[in-house]
């Protein structure tokens, strides 16, 4: 049941680079500063937005979902975002973290993946090796800042 | 030149689903209100941090490059991101404009491609065939919302 019809139209501009600010336009729209996680400067950056995509996509796929099957929303999304060198330039690590409480673990893996045919933001990064979605317990990012 | 080492970390929540709140971990980070596009409460949304995310990142890195050509920094990037139906769920289209000022197209195109290979965010996305990035000599979004 794919359509054309266009539900929402958004547009982000970023024009000063690093450091600078990245805005949604139109008034009252988020309008952030941005900087570069390798230097001082205060600021949003692509890895926190990356992150913040897949973990409202997602969760509020699974928000819809819970519904449909008459369970109370519980369920929680953390996304870890790592980034390292790459061949060319630098890469992001993506690790999304679902959690959701009371759920026998099959039920829980069934229903992130049904989220994951339905969310947007998943289906944008699942062509990349670098991201995985996963049920978790507990979250826990293994990875820390490696200095 | 691949190395394991993780030069930056960052860890993104979703608990209340839409709406709700979305924030990066740590104090002084990014936390804001996050609402479904289709629904009247105010707030960013999954489409509006998909955008930031490759304006910001494709951005820096044509930065980066204008840098290491000795060119001025001029580049500007604008992404549109629609949000429509799909077979399950819904999908997004995302059109990222490039605008280069006072290069000729060739050098423009060619600074663009070099960009896609080094930028992360652009490389997490580049398996989706709904994402397009592209040299613009005006930014225009032909796509309005079809109400």
């Amino acid at each position: 049941m794919k359509s054309d019809k266009v539900l929402y139209h958004a547009e982000m501009v970023n024009k000063e680079g690093l450091p600078g600010r990245s805005y949604v336009k139109g008034q009252g729209e988020l309008n952030v500063p941005v900087s570069s996680p390798l230097k001082p400067q205060q600021g949003a950056n692509p890895e926190q937005f990356v992150g913040l995509a897949l973990a409202t996509c997602l969760n509020a796929t699974l928000q819809a979902i819970e519904k449909q099957r008459g369970f109370e929303h519980k369920s929680q999304v953390q996304v870890g975002v790592d980034m390292m060198y790459d061949t060319h330039g630098y890469q992001f690590m993506v690790d999304g973290q679902v959690l959701i409480p009371d759920q026998p673990r099959k039920i829980a893996e069934e229903m992130l993946a049904e989220a994951e045919t339905r969310c947007p933001v998943a289906k944008l990064l699942q062509g990349s090796a670098n991201v995985h979605v996963h049920v978790v317990d507990v979250f826990d990012f293994a990875t820390a800042v490696d200095s």
